[in-house]
């Protein structure tokens, strides 16, 4: 019997009409789905769920957790159960989706999944879609580079420590930090030590109903709802 | 007689089922679409004219040519040439969309021509769309980040001058060269004097039919053809 294939899927920032039709060929043809789920994220789902023309109920759709845990050897179990998992589904000719939100180049957990299924020998294919960054400037009307800059994409959480985060932002051309779930607080006061609050945009959940932004000095005025939202937070820092 | 209202639609990559159903529902509403020309660009138009759904014979499609001078008075009259022609369409009633490939937050032409669009009092909307690195990475199956790391985009001839280029790459994290247009000859013989071809993929015209990878030492075997494709390379340096 042929194989399945395995596509990691982009589903796009949030909203389902950041789809590619791509995506959405793709997600007809599979019969299985994973789906990331976690207390904040089932938005690649939630996405998709709203394109009729995928008909769901011939889908088998799997959750898959994935911990913050920051322990390595933790992580890679947990990556192997679900490329395990996959496999049941691949080797029995059924070809499986596995959703990532943005792009799943950037800071997916799908492309790292597709690396260990690559491994046991199965075809993996990489669907591309429209990167959170990318949909919070378009809200923000917000050109991140004219032609001759730089950009720099920073894991906020990652990057605050000692005086990380505050070299990162001293380098040439634009900045966008995402990634700011535990320390968005604390970023942002940075970004005030640093006099750059008045060249800084945040945008929460881009593209979906619920958006909010916030430029210059509105900053200063997040509440504590806001910053437990962070999860889902693009800073631009011009 | 109520405005209409500009669109700076990002049309993606190349390949047409790259655009997003946003964008195809935008350009189905507007009644005129201006699309760069040049040369080597008509990309963004080819992907367009794909879409069966997007009914050409009832649409004014406008070229707009951006030379590629460094004279910044003459780039500026440019812009303003076609903002004023745009403006004779929006005052009539008119949507207008303007095509970007990749998407619209990053160097784009259509993000420039609709910050004058908006200074002359017209609503101005970005459509998001897939950056051509995005869909360089997805086809290379590459991981552009994992969580921790940090993404650096870098205009290729821009940053060959003096010893900028070298000094980004020592940068940590990812490093993706775009627009290299006149210099990747150069920056490929840069690369080998820093070691790191080793790490280096290079993606020409990546989602379209013509769409070629080269790997590692495969970039020491680029043809003069291959270089003079440039325009639609991505380089991603891990």
């Amino acid at each position: 019997m042929e194989k399945g294939i395995f596509y990691a899927v982009s589903t796009g920032a949030g909203n389902a009409e950041l789809l590619t039709l791509q995506a959405i060929r793709v997600l007809k043809s599979c019969e299985v789905i994973f789906y990331p789920e976690s207390e904040k994220n089932t938005i690649a789902l939630a996405s998709i769920s709203k394109i009729t023309e995928i008909d769901f109920s011939k889908k088998t759709l799997v959750p898959c957790k994935f911990s913050m845990t920051k322990d390595e050897d933790k992580r890679s179990a947990e990556y192997q159960k679900v490329a395990s998992e996959c496999e049941k589904y691949l080797l029995k000719g059924k070809s499986v989706a596995m959703l990532s939100i943005g792009d799943v180049s950037l800071y997916s957990t799908a492309a790292r999944a597709a690396t260990l299924i690559k491994k046991l020998g199965f075809e993996v294919i990489f669907i591309a879609g429209v990167n959170s960054f990318s949909a919070a400037a378009c809200s923000a009307l917000a050109s991140l580079c004219e032609r001759d800059e730089k950009l720099s994409i920073i894991p906020g959480d990652a990057y605050y420590i000692e005086e990380k985060l505050q070299s990162a932002l001293k380098e040439e051309g634009t900045k966008v930090l995402m990634k700011m779930g535990r320390h968005l607080k604390e970023i942002i006061s940075i970004l005030n030590e640093e006099k750059l609050i008045q060249n800084a945009t945040l945008v929460q959940n881009a593209s979906l109903p619920e958006e909010r932004i916030f430029r210059k000095t509105e900053l200063m005025t997040l509440s504590k709802e806001d910053f437990e939202n962070a999860y889902l937070s693009v800073l631009i820092v011009k």
